[in-house]
């Protein structure tokens, strides 16, 4: 397509633009299959960049359409990523889903301490996709069932309230407890479904030593269909808590490829040197590779409109760029 | 002690014998503390023999005392054990405890077929003791009061007509499904509970593998608060079940010091050579050692008394053998 302004918006009438099929190159720079939301991402960035490519009015308060309901399609994690900030997801009562959408409780700046720690345990594709192993769950397990009914909408208002109190106590409690049960769920789940494996595992109870050891929760760990986990806290935790991860977790090689934020590393590193403090003993020092990769990070925005020059389809062809530097 | 008649019982006044302290020695030929009942084991026969020494009446018709219920106080397991052959328990309702107690659903005869394969994963002592997570696990999961009030008592109806009918389909299927969801509000804690590990995760996987290659439910896992796997199934699975697991789980060492029925473990190891089935395919082979012990056995008895030459207690001192053989 060519018929663009000079702001580069599309040009067309809508009735020969909904004629228009499209060549679609995607590139993901995160780990995939492995747990960590990469569908939700992909299927969140097509439904907005296919938008834009349409022309599509997505203003619901003029009529448009929620593009949040189109993203659920692909998953119910998708419609949650054309938000920044915090988000959830209204699974709504029609049968026909166009009620099903995401909702943002706070925007990225409404919590700018919020922080997080992503430790990258596994990237080899899992067992069960994690689509298909819940709806098996969803069939299978009685605990699953309980939980839909009785206990997610009370916990979804209780963790509302945190955020919004920025209450990282009660935030960093229930992300624990509802990471755990729906784990406990897959494992009810017939037959079984396992997602975390023995490093998941030791990140949960280094998660919980640390906390013993600040005398509340500081820090919180969330595992989605996979061995990863993502540890919440705020800022002022950050260097301490990544200093006992480093210990438990050391560096498989050059801490430049272990972790994205070098300099927070260097700070961290010596801070319970020579030893640990004694409430952060007996955890037994892991061997190198248990952890493959810490990601340090903080509340995001939803997808946005990349330069031209990032573009992944050559313009003069309008076919892909070969692919480079893989 | 030193009052018995020629039979060996005890004549002494009951006045008199109630001040009589004793002096105990006991033996354990399970692995201790490894989530296999070794506990409950000791606390029966320690209910027993102190029932026998004190010469307790305890048949129920004639007013005596049921020892279940006196075992009890140690744990739940432990009341179960004092009968053989399939044994429930029941926790009662009244305060102090005094209708909580066990009751044999089928005696040992009942289903000669049934029989088991207990894989020992792991002898080290476990984090949490049994006792202790259950308390917890009590006080914190929402699953598990969901658990107790809606689903055991439908189940255990469920098993104990499966069990009186023989119906291995339906006792392996609701086995594995309670293993399974005891764990899940493990998980549910807080903090979360782990019993088992990757090994005890990947004999699940080779049990569903198994009952997928069979066409139906012959095999059923159960694991109590520990790694270590209870694998049921009827007789005529024996060699194939074994089989198949010495493939994945392969000796440590001597076959004779890895199991302890050497001549099944020799008639099962050629029964799938040279190759395994196509639908038993795809199992990766674990070191030797993930499972340091295999247990064949069947259903037993409940304690039962031993001869004299037994005795742990030197006749002529009262005091204990020295320790011989450890």
């Amino acid at each position: 397509m060519d018929k663009f302004d000079s702001s580069g918006k599309v040009m067309i009438k809508k009735e020969e633009l909904s004629t228009y099929k499209v060549r679609i190159a995607s590139k993901n720079s995160f780990p995939t299959a492995a747990g960590l939301a990469s569908s939700a991402a992909g299927y969140a960035c097509l439904v907005y960049a296919l938008s834009k490519v349409f022309n599509v009015n997505t203003d619901v308060r003029k009529g448009g359409i929620d593009l949040t309901v189109v993203a659920r399609q692909g998953s119910g994690s998708a419609s949650r990523s054309l938000y920044g900030g915090f988000v959830k997801w209204e699974k709504g009562v029609q049968a026909d889903g166009l009620d099903s959408k995401a909702v943002q409780v706070a925007d990225r700046d409404h919590w700018p301490e919020m922080e997080a720690l992503i430790l990258i345990v596994c990237e080899s594709e899992k067992d069960t996709p994690s689509t298909q192993g819940m709806q098996n769950s969803v069939a299978t397990s009685p605990l699953l069932k309980h939980r839909a009914e009785q206990i997610v909408a009370e916990r979804m208002e209780q963790i509302e309230k945190a955020i919004k109190e920025r209450d990282f106590e009660t935030f960093g409690k229930i992300t624990m407890q509802e990471s755990n049960q729906f784990h406990a769920c897959c494992l009810d789940s017939f037959p079984p479904i396992f997602y975390m494996n023995e490093t998941s595992k030791m990140i949960i109870k280094a998660v919980h030593m640390y906390n013993a050891y600040k005398g509340a929760i500081r820090a919180a760990y969330t595992y989605d269909a996979g061995p990863n986990a993502v540890i919440y806290f705020e800022r002022g935790e950050a260097k301490e808590l990544l200093a006992f991860l480093l210990h438990i977790f050391p560096p498989t090689s050059n801490i430049s490829d272990y972790i994205n934020d070098v300099e927070l590393a260097t700070e961290s590193v010596n801070i319970f040197s020579p030893r640990l403090p004694e409430a952060l003993q007996g955890m037994p020092v892991q061997g190198a590779g248990a952890v493959s990769k810490i990601i340090y990070t903080s509340v995001g925005t939803g997808p946005c409109d990349l330069p031209t020059s990032d573009c992944l389809l050559d313009p003069s062809t309008g076919k892909p760029f070969e692919v480079r530097n893989q």
